[in-house]
This record gives C-alpha cells, sequence and structure tokens, in this order.
C-alpha cells in the first residue's frame, strides 16, 4: 500500500528562498511569511496522507456507482469531503464575502499538489468547483454571485464544466446542445454532454453544472456558444432548493483511471439554465478560466509523479537485489538495497530533477497568475498565458513518464495492482487529455501564444534567462553547474523560435509540425531556468549558514543532475523542429 | 470496438525484399518463397482478426477467476485456444518428430505478432508452452522428450516457466524454493513461485511447470539453482494422466492489464519434479531460452503498438474536428479530419516509423536466430546475443510509448475503456518488465554483452553498418536521406562505446550509469540501419518496376521520417551517457 507525505520542505524553499513571496509587492504575498505557509502547507499535508491518500486506491478499486440516476461515491468518500470542508480547504484561494479565505491563488495550488497527490480523483469534485465557482466570480451578476457563490466556497453545493459531446471535444463549434430562451429570461437547456467529472453524485446537496450551449438564430459556429448556469435542484429565492431540473446522469465512463471520480454522461432534457455572462461569449467566459484550469491540470501531473517517486524511493532503498558493481553496501544482508544500482538512481534522478524542477515551474507560474489578478500586472499576465500550455503540456507528460519510471523500479511488483503504482499511472494518464489535449496545448502555444502581442512576452522570457545568467556569472560554481547550460539550452529555444518566425509565415505547417517538440524544449529550458534559480537560492543559503545544510546540497546536486543529463534534450527537439514539415506532410492520408 | 488486421504485405517486405530469405542457406529457407509465407500470414492473420481480436477486451473484462483451486479464462478462450491448435499453429517451429512443422523460427516470429497484437493475454498460453517446450528440447533426456513434448507442441498440455519468488526477481541467487532428492531419482520441490503465467487455468489436460529450485546442500547463491519438471497431474508411463501433484495456484493477481492470462502464485508443496538437465545447472538451462523469449517479449512491445497504430489511424481519418490550417480539405463536411493536422501527423507517423523498423529490427533478429540454431553460425550467434537486450528493451520501451501515443489520438475517448486505446496501453506495459526489466537489459548489454568475446560482435555491427553504407554510397537519394544520417548516428554510438571503454574499466558506475542511454542509442541506430535498408529495397523495387510504387513510396517517405525525425535522439542519449557517473551517484541513499 502505498504512502504519501506532502513535501512541505520543498514547497516552502521555493515560496521562500527562490520566489521569496513575502517580499513580494502583489496584494496578500506580505502575508505569507515562512511560519504562516508552513504551518498551511503541514496541516494540508497531514490532512492529505492521513485522510485522503488512505482512500485512494479504496476509490480506484470500488469505482463509482450509477443506480436509479443515483450516483455512489466510493466508501469514505464522503466523510472526508466533511473534513476537507470543516477544515476551511475548499475556498482558500476564494474571496471573503462568500466564505473564502483570499488567500493568493499560489497557495491554492501548493496545497492542492498535496491533495492531488494523494488522491486525484478525490480532489477533482473540489477542483470542479473552484473552476465553476471562478467563472461565476468573474462573469456572474451580483444575483448570481450572491446564490451560487457562499455554497460552493464551502463545497456544500459543487460544481462542473460541460464543455465536450460525442462528436466534439476540442472543435467547439459543432456543438448542438440548444438553449432556448424563455419569457423569464431563462433558457431551456437540451443536449448531451460527455465526460463530465463529478457530473453526479452523493457528496453534495446541489450540483451547479456550467454548460456551454447555442442559442437558436446565434452566429454560426464557435462564435455561437453561450454559458449557462443550470443547477440540479432548482434554487429558491430564499436559498432553499426547490424542484429537481432537467439534468440528469445517463452513464458512468468506465476509465483507464481516477475511478473515483464519477466521470458521466449528462443528459439536459428541457432543463432551466440561466446565462452566465453575454450571449454567444461563452468561450470568452470559459477562456477566462483556461489559464488557471490548465496550471491546475499541470499541477495533477506533477503531483502523481510525486507520489509515484515518493513510494519508488522507498523501495529502492528498502528492496535487495544485486550487489553494488563497487563493492558490497550491505555485506551483513543477503543483497544491497535497489538503490546501488546506478541505472536505479538514473532512474530515481529523472523524478527527482523533474518533480522538484516542475515544482518550482508551477508554483511561479501560481505566483505570476496573482501578480496578474491581483496585482493588475499585465506583463506577469502575457508571460503566464505564454507558459500555461507548457505548465499543463509538459508537466502532464513528463509526469506521466515519470510514474512510468516509477513502476518500472518496482519490477514485476509495479504492474500488479495491489501495490499501488499501477494508479498513480492509470491516474497520470488522464492529464495529458483533459482541459486540451497535450497537442492541442502545442497548438495554442506555437499558434498562438508566441506571436501574441508581437511576440513580447518570449522577449520577456528570453530577457529573464538573460538577466538572471547575467547577474550570476560572477558565481564560478553557478556558473559551470547551471549557468552554462541553461545559456545553451536558451540558444536552442531562440533557434526554434527563429526557424517558426523564418518558415511559419509562408508555411504553416512548417511550425506546427515542430509545435510538440517546441513544448517540450520550452519545458525543459523553464525547468533548466527553475533549477539554475535553485540552484543559486541553495548556494546562498549554504554560504548564510542558512541551517540545514544538507538539504541545500542535495538540491544542488539534483539540480545538477538536471542539467548534465535531461536538459540535453533541447538539442534533440531543435533538429525535430528544424527538419520542417515535408517528412510530417509528404504522405497522403491514403498511404498512411 | 478496435479492430486489428495483419500487416502480411509489410512483413513479406521485410521477409523478401529486405531480408530476402528464400535465398539464404539457412535449412529450411529455401521453402520459404513468397507465395509460402504470404499463404501462412494470411492464414494466421485471419485467424487473428477473426477470432483473437473479438476476445481481447472480452479477456480484459472478466479477467481470470480462481474458485476451489479452479481457474477460469474467460469467455470464448477455450474455443478459440482450440481453433489455434486444430490450425497446428502451435508446433510451427517445433521438430515434427514430436508433431511440429519445423518451420524456421522467423515464421513463428511473423505469426506471433499477429497473435500477440490480437490478443496478448492469450497468445501468452501457448508462448510460454513454447518456452517450457524449448527447453525441454535443448535439455531433456530422450524420455523427457517422447513423454512430454508431443502434448506441448499441440498444446494439448500447456507449460509455465517458475523463476520470481516474493523476496527476489532479478537476483535468483536468494531463491529460497527448494528440491529434496528422492531414492527414485525424482526430487520433492516445495516453496512459492509468484507471478507465473497461465500457472493454472482450464485450457489444457495437464500443465507442465519448470521450476527453478535449490538442491540442499549445492553451491551457495546462483550457482546452486537447477531447473525441475514438475507436471500439474503425474504422467502415468503409458502417457495417461495420474494422481495430482502437489502444484497449487494460491491466487491470481489483478495487474493493470493482460486481464485474460492468469498470473498465479503457484505453491509447491513437496511436488514431485524432474530435473531437467544438470544439477546446479539450472540457470544455464534457462539461459538458453533467453535469447529466444527476450525477442518474444520484444516482439510483444511492437505488436501492441502495431494495433493501437492501426486504430488510431483510423480514428484519424474518420474523426472529423478543426480545419487544416492551410484550408479546408473537407470543405462540404462540417470539419476536417484529424490526420490534415500536422502534430497529429507527427504524432502517427512516430509509431508507423517504429513498427515498421521495428518489425525489420525483430525480424533480421529472428533470422540471426536461425542462423545460429539451424545453421551453426557463430557469428549471427554472436550478434543477436547482443541485440538481444536491445530488442527486449528498446521494442518495449518505444512500443509502450507509442500505444500511449496512439491513445493520445482519441483525445477523451482513449481513456474511456470501451473504446480499447487503454487496454494497449495496459498490455503493452508489462512487456517493459518481464524476461529481465529493461533496466537489467541495459545492464546486460553493457554490462556483459558488449564486452564479449572480446567485443567482436559490436565490431561486427560496426562493419555491418559501414559495408553497407559503403556499397550504397553511389545511391544519392539513399546516401542523403538515409546513409548520412545512418553514419552520423553510428557515429554516436561508436563515442558512447569508446567514453565505456575508457571509463568503464577504472570506474563502472561510469558505463552503468550510461547504460539506459545505450540501450536506446542502440536501439535507433538498429533501427536507422534497418531503414535505411528498407529504403535500399524499396527504391530497387520502384526502379524494377516491382509492382505496387505506392507503397514502396510511402515505405520511402516513412523512412524518410524516421532518419530526419527520430534517429536524431543518438546525440542527446551520447551527451548523458558522456556525463558520466558523478551527477548519478553523487548523493548518498539518504541524502534522496
Amino acid at each position: 500500500m502505498p504512502s504519501y507525505t506532502a513535501p512541505t520542505k520543498d514547497m516552502d524553499f521555493i515560496l521562500h528562498n527562490v520566489l521569496k513571496v513575502s517580499e513580494q509587492d502583489t496584494p496578500g504575498y506580505a502575508d505569507l511569511d515562512r511560519d504562516f505557509t508552513s504551518a498551511i502547507l503541514e496541516e494540508a499535508g497531514k490532512l492529505a496522507s492521513e485522510v485522503l491518500a488512505p482512500l485512494n486506491s479504496v476509490g480506484d478499486t470500488e469505482g463509482c456507482v450509477l443506480e436509479n440516476g443515483v450516483v455512489r461515491t466510493p466508501t469514505g468518500f464522503k466523510d472526508a469531503f466533511e473534513q476537507v470542508k470543516a477544515g476551511g480547504w475548499t475556498g482558500i484561494d476564494l474571496p471573503e464575502e462568500y466564505g473564502g479565505q483570499n488567500m493568493p491563488y499560489i497557495m491554492y495550488t501548493a496545497v492542492g499538489e498535496t491533495s492531488s497527490a494523494a488522491n486525484q480523483a478525490f480532489t477533482m469534485y473540489q477542483g470542479l468547483t473552484h473552476g465553476a465557482a471562478s467563472a461565476i466570480l468573474a462573469h456572474g451578476s451580483e444575483e448570481q454571485k450572491t446564490t451560487y457563490l457562499p455554497k460552493m466556497t464551502s463545497c456544500e453545493w459543487t460544481g462542473t464544466m460541460n464543455l465536450t459531446e460525442p462528436h466534439c471535444g476540442t472543435d467547439l463549434g459543432l456543438m448542438r446542445t440548444k438553449a432556448v430562451p424563455q419569457d423569464d429570461g431563462s433558457f431551456k437547456i437540451s443536449g448531451q454532454k460527455i465526460f463530465i467529472s463529478a457530473g453526479e453524485h452523493d457528496m453534495a446537496d446541489n450540483i451547479i453544472h456550467l454548460v456551454l450551449a447555442k442559442i437558436p438564430g446565434g452566429p454560426e459556429g464557435i462564435k455561437g456558444v453561450s454559458l449557462f448556469i443550470v443547477p440540479k435542484f432548482m434554487v429558491n429565492e430564499d436559498g432553499s432548493l426547490g424542484a429537481r431540473n432537467g439534468a440528469s446522469c445517463g452513464k458512468i465512463e468506465e476509465k483507464m483511471g481516477i475511478h473515483g471520480n464519477s466521470t458521466c454522461v449528462m443528459n439536459y432534457d428541457e432543463a432551466t439554465g440561466y446565462l452566465l455572462g453575454e450571449e454567444h461569449k461563452g468561450m470568452r467566459a470559459m477562456f477566462t478560466m483556461m489559464n488557471e484550469a490548465r496550471i491546475g491540470v499541470g499541477m495533477q501531473g506533477l503531483a502523481q509523479a510525486e507520489v509515484a517517486y515518493q513510494n519508488a524511493l522507498e523501495y529502492a532503498k528498502d528492496r535487495l537485489q544485486g550487489r553494488a558493481v563497487t563493492g558490497d553496501e550491505n555485506p551483513d544482508g543477503p543483497a544491497d538495497p535497489l538503490i546501488v544500482h546506478p541505472d536505479i538512481r538514473r532512474n530515481l534522478l529523472d523524478q527527482k530533477s523533474f518533480v522538484e524542477g516542475g515544482r518550482a515551474f508551477l508554483l511561479w507560474g501560481s505566483q505570476m497568475i496573482d501578480q496578474s489578478h491581483r496585482g493588475g500586472d499585465e506583463a506577469a499576465e502575457g508571460l503566464v498565458s505564454l507558459l500555461t500550455p507548457i505548465i499543463k503540456g509538459f508537466l502532464t507528460d513528463e509526469g506521466y513518464d515519470m510514474t512510468v519510471q516509477a513502476q518500472q523500479v518496482y519490477g514485476g511488483h509495479g504492474y500488479i495492482e495491489e501495490w499501488g503504482m499501477s494508479q498513480f499511472t492509470r491516474d497520470a494518464r488522464i492529464a495529458m487529455i483533459y482541459e486540451g489535449a497535450n497537442g492541442v496545448q502545442a497548438l495554442d502555444l506555437v499558434g498562438r501564444k508566441l506571436a501574441q502581442d508581437g511576440g513580447k512576452h518570449v522577449m520577456a522570457f528570453f530577457d529573464l534567462v538573460k538577466s538572471f545568467i547575467k547577474e550570476n556569472e560572477g558565481n564560478e560554481a553557478l556558473k559551470a553547474d547551471f549557468l552554462d547550460p541553461l545559456k545553451e539550452a536558451s540558444k536552442h529555444l531562440q533557434a526554434a523560435g527563429m526557424y517558426f518566425m523564418q518558415n511559419g509565415m509562408k508555411n504553416p505547417n512548417a511550425a506546427l509540425a515542430g509545435s510538440y517538440d517546441f513544448m517540450h524544449l520550452f519545458g525543459h529550458v523553464c525547468l533548466g531556468l527553475m533549477w539554475a534559480q535553485m540552484g543559486k537560492a541553495a548556494m546562498d543559503a549554504v554560504e548564510n549558514g542558512e541551517g540545514d545544510t544538507a538539504f541545500y546540497k542535495t538540491k544542488i546536486a539534483t539540480g545538477r543532475y538536471y542539467m548534465k543529463r535531461r536538459l540535453p534534450a533541447t538539442s534533440m527537439h531543435l533538429t525535430r523542429i528544424e527538419s520542417g514539415a515535408d517528412t510530417v506532410m509528404e504522405l497522403e492520408a491514403e498511404a498512411f
């Protein structure tokens, strides 16, 4: 049975030694001193390891069951959800006026990593609610906000997002769900939505569905899509619950993983809905939430990699198998622990250097969300908008690969469900798909974000890398181990961008054929930058005699591994990108 | 519901245009003319797509059930197995004197790919039997051969391999199962074995377990391990079945995939066993089977990638989503098919170029097995022994990754079990683990095979690459698109080998820390060589006007993709290898 311990020390290192959050002038950041963040993260970590983690395999084994229209969640989920609600964990970053705690989004992300690592399927019930509440917060009328937000902040009511239909996922312009206007200003929503996470369940008094639909007579395609609030139970004026609305779960999907979350086919049969935001501006309303939602999914990829790594590491220390090639390290035992073997270490260090670098990337992105939303910082908004598809696509691709590597450490036991490693892999797999499949993230990055605002944001990224290198070149150890490799990798990224600029205009396929490699190339440079910053922070801490020297030295060694062993992937991605579109586009579809 | 069509045309292309099997002087190869191999592969393919493929998801959903010591296989498995037996497919390459058809191993591999792609879990029942029969064939007494081989060739009796115990898998020297000699020359076997595929089931009259165990008083560790034949039912002198032996299934494991195969915990309680081969030479007896068994697993990795690719391709052609960036390609439809999108093509071509290159590699390896076993060719034996860990490790790693990519083409539907793509991934996962986890393959490659016989075999590989390049340099198209990239990649491989030679002697960790990258680097060079040979064969076929020009041109284009887009990974692997052991070995275990 796997276990989970929240990496609070690592999180605090990033928050305070690297991002120096409490020194930032972003509203709310002054409160984030080390004592405060440590206390929050410790409590969240305790809940995650003691309450949520033990239910992870229960959720996987039992799954959700639909009977007579009612969905039963796995044993223990409801109790655990009550504990999460009671602790006030559901509204960490939501406004105080609706019962939230108004903490910065960066704290929501850090706390979210702990619960998602412990139990992804469970955490999604709250995560979807948070997404729906954010949409109402951003686009709802005052009445809608006061009607829904207090209950959604507390998760007494949960939320869902309804986008996909059987014949369309990415291409929502093909949508068929209809919203017919009624005399009282409401709409009758009819249609079928699929892949609706937490679409129906037994852990909340009401479920607030946000549904994309088309108002007949509106513009064709994606420009005619509007967003609606469709409550499971109608809400009376006094806030009490009324009649059941025409929204029902037709089926629960059998999935590869996240069995503890009810993935529903939702049928809307003249259900009463209320326009959220403007008519035909539904996609725009969704997109304002998109950065946060996608960063949240990137977090999931990282979280599964973290918990898988923790368990693989324990196994590698415990399991005795074979002898170190350089001489017995456990001479009194029948064999040495797995961790003496170089290839097991290579495997573990791939994981360790990814999760620690990825976490810094994730928290940096979250900080920029705060700078944008709380501080009105347009440069931060532009940069995080550029980096969001990378946070989502790169962290979930790599996160998944790392769960596969963690499983491999267990040998045959990694394939047996009882050991729990398979579940991490199966659960992590979805994050590469939902909130925009990773190919769509790559397309968004190269096709939209790169050239946005005249390429200003990618230039800002390069400036950031350059100035960090320049400021720290005097530090010889940092230069050799961190800055030089970062500079090299950053050159590859620039060359790739240049290739797109020179070729993409006359042949868009030349850019798009390299989009996936570009996303990964960019991801590695981001993690390279994070490791350079962490390397510096750790060296500073050692020099300043800040406590746990062993911790900081391990940080430096892990960073060196990333720069030496992982970052060189950038050169391969560049070569692929520069090979252009010819070999990709040459074959006719029939010739495949 | 996914489907499968055997890639017989591709197989024939490799067998005849590339390997030119019927021109080889290896015994049995003269029979392999195109008509013959086509007929065999067509029939095998028909059985695979019509009988085995439809049972694939049945096996996954139902799994195997243990009740009162009896294992029930999924609905339809027994009938299908009878059809496989009736068609004579179980003994294709086994000797005629025991009822086999004595075809070369290369045909066994090609046929095996079709059944494994259609239904891996099902095909394993026969595959394990084949492995056990091969061991008896190689090491059994005449009496043992006549007792067991006819029934095992026909699969009236199936076989198993019992190596792993709860506390040891890779390190079999720790084994605890005991074999106590009896006065009649037999042994009493006691102990527990785990992960025994096809350990107990209802599709055969008897099960012949091959069990590794230690005879008390023998040498310590791995040198004291012997191999035993332990039948489920005792076999009387007249060949009829006698009493039940003390071998029983204690549990069926719940696994990530291959649910249709019964993975058993086997308990041996003073079971009667018969020594197979010499006392204390059990590992040696196992190892003579190892190349074939590992090539068989490499085949599985490839097979799952093939079937996943076929379905992803169909989906990419059918599913309408979005528009081509260069203008509508399906203007009368609501959207264009997925395959117009460059990144979908990149994804599909990764898969296509891998499976076709991998298949050539696999069949070339199988040909060398024939040259060695049938032709007594020691050079072939040495080379295939070197390449076996790569066939196993590289084809299963990449094969798995390709099933993941295939799943991704389906978007959300790829995560839903109903569509079948998840099963390909889950089934493919085991191949990276069993028959020696891929890290062990890398260790075998770098720690043993590379330097074997004074490095003669790796030199032979380089000679082969060099002479192919030299012979064909006059072909300009081949040179630019295939030979030059192959030469470059081959240089990376040589540099890596050189690095190991220069550093591995004084610090074995310097080599072993790069072993996994070396396995992949070598794998890419092998596929590069295969593609260069296929490119040449296809160009020759076009020049000679041999029929289906479109087929050959597609082959060339697919090869160009591999050389441009996949092969450049060699440079990254070399960089990692040359970074040495420092960052890998630096941290103490406690510091992780």
